[in-house]
């Protein structure tokens, strides 16, 4: 109780009122520059429909390049330049076919989708029983002997339980970017991995798979939840039924990328850095609308929030357009590498993708002291029912930085509906609400003004 | 400073950790349950499928009360029945008919619908200029001269400003309400309302407009903000522009319908009474999904909560469906009147009816001392995202239960959307995610299960 009422008072006495008004009369015309602002939107319809499908190195996620260099040369940003990054270029060649054959029912199709990276079939696909599991221990316990020759089809449901739907997200995903291994070393010859999706429906969602050397590489898809009730059905009825899948596709070369990056300078100390940034590629089957192109939108209005609200940083601050987040986060590592080899100072970095749903606030990676200093801002925010403001992760992309000593921290937004779009064809720009992303936008700006005035 | 320290001492002593440890975990199986339940979105389907349009007095609300008594009466109630209200009928008899004619262009139809209430035109329509306002100062600026014989359009548009859409609508519901007694008082034959809706597309937002004796009664309808623009880019060319209208609508006599109840008995004292409700009747043009399908599914499914819970409240607990909240609130009027009259003892009584959003938290018309004990309660609700504990009022249908000296309060959830949907087409049940409504439903049961436990 004690060290509570010390920190109380302390707060009260180092962030003074006055300080607080100003403050609060600034937060609140970043909020609705942002609210009556109609740039962001519409520039995130332009990405989503003009390059849909960005994975890293596809032609797609050149466009996407040169669409937002263009949009940044449009802005307010002193600087707009692009960093190169080399991405490992994979290729879906056509598109995959499952089914199952009946004598009675004949063929019956299923919606699957390659996970990202993942390996081909024989050109003439492959027909084989299948092998059900809900948890990588199932499949363990079935040992090589009832999974050797056989597609696994990984069928977990998504966990209702989890208020935080990216815990949910968190203990299914383990299985479709480490399942592929695991099956191969039992002898499996492809996974069929239900879709990490907490409703039904027929798109599949896809994500990343991994291999390693030392074991066989076999295909995995995604299959819809939809079609994964009704795959677990046809095989409560006959255990021995076999599936057809064939799935081509190609890992390439190692292929020159960018992130695109904007700068405004800083007025005092140019050479310091404070980092907003959500990621360009998407997967190849969406207009990866919340993930992440609302991100990197979002990431764009925080400086164009600067430019209306006539708010010159102290520090520099840099807008990032990380590329390939999705496949092997290269971007994020050759910004944060690049920081280091030159020996630069970064203050600040922060990044959205965790879909654009109204504000609950921020997840922050900084000291304890940074943290009380932080958290004597958050009567600040609550106008605009930002409560939450949490230790924890920031995210995949500004999180290589923290080798630069920099604080860093994750926007996080409402995200009870992201994982119905999320890495599947329904995430389109109509999933995003104009206001809500801007709410996101503004709570960014706001954080990064705080943090550029009094750090 | 002294005050909050002595009242963060004076909580920290009253609500012991031990209790709080317990309420914790109840809390956590309330949340749980209501994720993992699917119940209530089947019946929130159902009822929005099977009774569409369910306006105070229509055949559909009957279909609506029949739906939700037959729903009361397969879950764990004690008691369940119908409170009989008067209420006043209004039919829409025949589809609006709006249109400009152009000698060049021909036919330019608009979108429009009845203001509920509304009165019709002479039954072979109105062919009249039409003078544009955005506010009734404007209109009165332009007195008798300007407005006589003339249909009034006003054109005024959300302000985006406003963090809290509620506010935005509130500004401008004020006209929709009242313009047609002020156009009337000015001769205006008719008025034309822009729909009250942040995005901009093709579904008029209707809503009450109310007349008084004194004052003629003029046709009123909703256009769409897509049509809104259109009529107003076409009085700009023309400001002569003439637009033929026809509204016919029917006033009818008083008819019975019903509130719909259910009971849990209090366990200690049944004659003390926690209320829970949302409203049964919507719009006519609509499946009323959020406005308020869900805050009469999530109310039922407060009492399924509690029963899953093993929770036996000891005051009783009352799931009230209200009637008639759109038109004239008669439900909620003779649910309190019949409170006062049989002296009933009511302790605590909320509603939700903002939408099916994910929860912020609650609005509180309660005591300052009630508040303080409510505050002590923060902690226990920050694991759902949910902060908002404020002053305020509660909802238009347990409002007049104030009488009987009851604490009130009002759900609040998310809301930035709401109003793209609320009182037009396109509010439909797939608009309310289950996730969001269930959250609601068990922030709803957690205040109820702790008001009843410390009150």
């Amino acid at each position: 109780m004690k060290s509570v009422l010390i920190l109380l008072l302390g707060l009260t006495f180092a962030f003074s009122t006055k300080s607080q008004n100003a403050d609060s009369i600034q937060l609140r015309g970043l909020f609705e520059q942002a609210l009556t602002g109609y740039e962001s939107y519409n520039q995130l319809k332009e990405l989503c429909i003009k390059a849909p499908g960005r994975l890293a190195g596809s032609t797609a996620s050149d466009t996407a390049i040169v669409l937002v260099k263009r949009m940044m040369l449009g802005m307010n940003f002193d600087t707009v330049y692009l960093q190169p990054c080399y991405v490992r270029k994979w290729d879906r060649l056509s598109p995959e076919i499952c089914y199952a054959t009946d004598l009675k029912k004949g063929k019956t199709k299923f919606n699957v989708l390659s996970l990202g990276g993942s390996a081909s079939t024989p050109s003439k696909g492959i027909e084989k029983e299948v092998v059900q599991v809900s948890s990588l221990d199932e499949l363990k316990k079935l040992g090589y002997a009832k999974v050797n020759g056989k597609i696994v089809f990984y069928n977990a449901q998504w966990n209702d339980k989890n208020i935080n739907p990216f815990r949910s997200y968190g203990e299914l995903a383990g299985f479709r970017v480490h399942g592929a291994k695991e099956s191969a070393l039992l002898g499996a010859v492809a996974v069929i991995f239900r879709s990490i999706n907490p409703v039904t429906d027929d798109f599949p969602h896809t994500g990343i798979v991994r291999y390693v050397d030392s074991i066989a590489a076999i295909p995995a898809v995604a299959i819809s939840t939809a079609d994964a009730d009704q795959l677990a059905e046809m095989l409560l009825k006959n255990p021995e039924q076999k599936l057809f899948l064939s799935v081509q596709n190609k890992i390439s070369q190692d292929v020159a990328s960018f992130n695109v990056i904007g700068e405004i300078r800083g007025q005092k100390n140019p050479n310091i850095f404070l980092t907003v940034g959500g990621h360009l590629d998407s997967w190849y089957n969406t207009q990866g609308a919340n993930d992440d192109a609302a991100g990197v939108i979002q990431s764009l209005e925080v400086a164009r929030l600067f430019g209306k609200c006539g708010i010159k940083p102290n520090y520099t601050l840099r807008v990032v357009a990380f590329m390939d987040e999705e496949m092997a986060q290269r971007g994020g590592k050759t910004y944060a590498t690049e920081a280091v080899q030159k020996g630069e100072k970064h203050l600040f970095a922060i990044e959205s993708d965790r879909g654009a749903g109204a504000p609950l606030g921020f997840s922050l990676d900084v000291s304890e002291s940074a943290m009380q200093k932080i958290l004597g801002w958050k009567k600040l925010f609550e106008p605009y029912f930002i409560y939450q403001f949490e230790k924890g992760g920031s995210g995949v992309d500004v999180g290589p930085l923290k080798e630069t000593g920099a604080m860093l921290a994750g926007y996080v937004p409402q995200a009870q509906k992201y994982f119905i779009y999320h890495h599947s064809e329904a995430d389109t720009w109509d999933k995003v609400d104009r206001r809500e992303m801007q709410m996101g936008a503004a709570a960014m700006a706001s954080i990064l003004f705080l943090i550029d005035k009094y750090f």
